[in-house]
């Protein structure tokens, strides 16, 4: 545990309290339960609660709080929904907690362009159902119903994104809130541009540590005229992993490829009472014209078969759908509820699909000379998959156990040419990760980044960058 | 005309053309030839000669010369092929042109991952051509057989963005020398991650103003299985500019579609010795399956003949559409013959898609009214489109006019949601665009971090930010 969470704190100023009071009335709070409510997140990291939790409604209102934050030393974290898996959201150096619940209009949709204009505070699920009647989508979905901002400070995806990319790919621009009080606008509307630095993709992934998202421009998707859903067990791991190598190396443009194992499966029988044949399982979904999707769908099912996939089945009714995809989402607390009582250290390696057998096989094995309980699921797509290792929260040995497990999945991730986060973050955690996958001198250079554009180091401190 | 191209220099030490000397013998060239071929590009921009060139062969000699230039306070100005439209390679502050034409290796193909790890020099046909046989391409195309490198960093596009994205989707990951003399490697060959700030895309588009790209990996594409190309003239600019906007908004996933005026197409009979008709013209390109790009084409069809388009023909066979291509990228030269001894100012806005028509049908009135000769063509899938304005190069006031006619044409973009550059930079010539479009607080926020990471401002000085 970094002992930066027991480190001892400065009292807020009681002027800083008084004007934040002043400013935002009921919006402001230091009661004990509201900051307990921001002091955890989906970590296995202990709580740290901020000194302060603030409600701001408008760009200008957070501007005015970095600016007194500013003027009296506090640091700053943003807050989402708190579905964050790295700790990104624990007040590790104290501070105040922004929480843009409130900000949480759409506040406008181009869907001759396909994009829409929001406020951080709207979740993915939210945006899609303001959607409804117009023809698209958003097709970012990283399982949680996460807010739009905290999806863009962690660089979020998901199941989709094998097929439609990552916030990277679906933030075209954004209002940001800089360390310096100052409000910048970042990217545009247009397709592309070659305008500049391109600070849109800085702060995508930056994890607050670098300003403070207060509205994003988002791509929307065409909503695919005909959809299909199938699942299609196999004897094991290997013979589905080798399934989505073939179907990618293709170009069979898959929307979503997920791998389960079948001690996944077997928590999803538990959770949702659904009967799924307790082997390794692939979970796809084909967006396109009919005749595409069929074309995609036939083509997938031959390379299963070829690998000895069976009971190949189909899902093309919107409510089979949505009960597949349900059982898939539920995953994380049906396998949280495989060991009652316990807590789940999510890793998160991603690798070049060439190498994601033998990621995998590695994994696997590592798992079984740990003997921990610790389910695979992954979005194999793009390489990416997950370990929930269940600790004992209560049980140091086992943590221990369960984070060296963590460390030999990273580094061996790392020695194959991958990363040790696809999807959620470094946050907390991950700091030592980062050096040993960038080296030194690149992370100098966000060093530098970062103590440029947040010189007192207000902006969520003790994430991302080692030492700062 | 910016004074600083005729600002007095101070020589370049000789202790520091000794040491070039001695290090790099027949690679390293003060010769009046050398100076001059490296001190102008395809702009309109007065030629502006380094005072030196150099060809190194790896990464470390660059890091060697970075760390000369930092110990003598010469600059450094990255150099690919010289095809930049917007002076990113003349030496506006003198310093010297550290040309890459020699690192110029395929290091490696990964086919089963889909990318390529090459040197910057690497041009993007002789990319393709080692790609052969490999059933993958690298489908960025700007026309120009442009340098990786210099793709990079200028995030380039082109042709077959609006289906394959830019350099910032197609970039994964590079090693670059930073102004400190520093290797770092940003990115990676995992297809997504969370881990750290996006170093990659800061580079990408940087212009060399904060690094120098020294090896890049490159995503590649599946060669689709089948293509086809088509013509379609249309009775009016406002007609084409409609079918594309239809086609974008119905989701069809076209690889390329650009739109030229009558004028373009009278320049490219006479370049080329086609016998095209002399109308607004749509180019399309699909990829796909047999049957996908048979619906894909069936779809365009349709919508140009509901908005009056006709003379629809089509190229399946490689090398007729080869023949159009070609045609298509004989553009920029066929424009310019149209004048004989003219120069092309290049303009280069892209805006949502939406405002596509009110864009071009402004900017038609604008040339209409400038009475210069400009034809229009673009990648108008993207919201992209340029117009070559052409002028003498010895008549002022005719560039006067030219640049006021820009100057237009960029307003009315960023009006219109849209960005002054779509692709070809900000370069040397569009600084005061660049505070424009994003703002002060933007600019500013980029000119901390090229503070941040090189201090002395030797990377590149006098291009992207203003005053630097």
């Amino acid at each position: 545990m970094n002992a930066l969470t027991t480190a001892p704190r400065r009292p807020l100023p009681q002027t800083f309290i008084d004007a934040l009071a002043a400013g935002f009335g009921a919006r402001f709070s230091t009661a004990e339960a509201v900051r307990a409510h921001h002091g955890h997140d989906e970590s296995h990291f202990p709580d740290a609660l901020p000194d302060a939790v603030v409600f701001p409604h408008t760009t200008e209102e957070v501007a005015v709080i970095v600016a007194l934050c500013r003027e009296h030393g506090v640091a700053l974290i943003p807050y989402g929904v708190g579905s964050s898996l790295e700790g990104h959201i624990l007040a590790v150096r104290g501070g105040i907690s922004v929480d843009f619940s409130e900000m949480n209009k759409v506040l406008a949709v181009h869907a001759e362009d396909m994009d829409a204009v929001v406020q951080p505070g709207v979740t993915r699920k939210q945006l899609n159902a303001e959607l409804h009647g117009s023809g698209l989508f958003f097709p970012i979905d990283p399982g949680a119903d996460a807010s739009l901002g905290g999806m863009a400070a962690t660089r979020a995806s998901g199941t989709n994104a094998v097929r439609y990319g990552t916030m990277r790919e679906n933030v075209l621009g954004m209002t940001a809130v800089l360390a310096d009080g100052r409000v910048i606008r970042t990217g545009g509307r247009a397709r592309k541009s070659s305008s500049g630095y391109d600070l849109t993709r800085l702060l995508v992934g930056s994890e607050g540590t670098l300003g403070l998202i207060t509205e994003l421009t988002v791509r929307l998707h065409p909503l695919p005229e005909a959809v299909s859903a199938a699942i299609c067990t196999f004897p094991d791991v290997d013979a589905a992993v080798r399934t989505v190598i073939q179907t990618i190396q293709l170009g069979v443009p898959v929307a979503r490829i997920e791998l389960l194992d079948s001690l996944t499966v077997t928590a999803i029988n538990r959770y949702s009472k659904t009967t799924l044949r307790e082997a390794p399982m692939l979970f796809f979904e084909f967006h396109g014209s009919p005749a595409g999707v069929e074309e995609q769908a036939a083509t997938v099912q031959e390379l299963a078969r070829d690998n000895g996939g069976e009971d190949f089945e189909w899902a093309t009714r919107p409510e089979d759908r949505s009960r597949l995809w349900q059982a898939r989402h539920d995953t994380y607390f049906a396998c949280l509820n495989l060991k009652p009582g316990c807590r789940g250290i999510t890793t998160d390696v991603c690798v070049p699909i060439s190498r994601l057998a033998e990621a995998i096989a590695g994994t696997r094995a590592d798992i079984a000379a740990s003997g921990l309980t610790a389910p695979i699921v992954g979005h194999v797509g793009d390489g990416n998959f997950h370990t929930l290792i269940l600790v004992d929260p209560e049980d140091a040995a086992e943590i221990e156990r369960a984070e060296a497990l963590n460390r030999r999945i990273v580094e061996r991730a790392l020695a194959l040419d991958g990363t040790c986060t696809g999807e959620h973050g470094i946050g907390f955690g991950k700091q030592d990760f980062l050096l040993a996958e960038h080296g030194e001198a690149a992370v100098d250079a966000m060093r530098l980044v970062k103590q440029a554009l947040d010189p007192h180091n207000l902006l969520n401190p003790g994430k991302v960058i080692p030492g700062l």
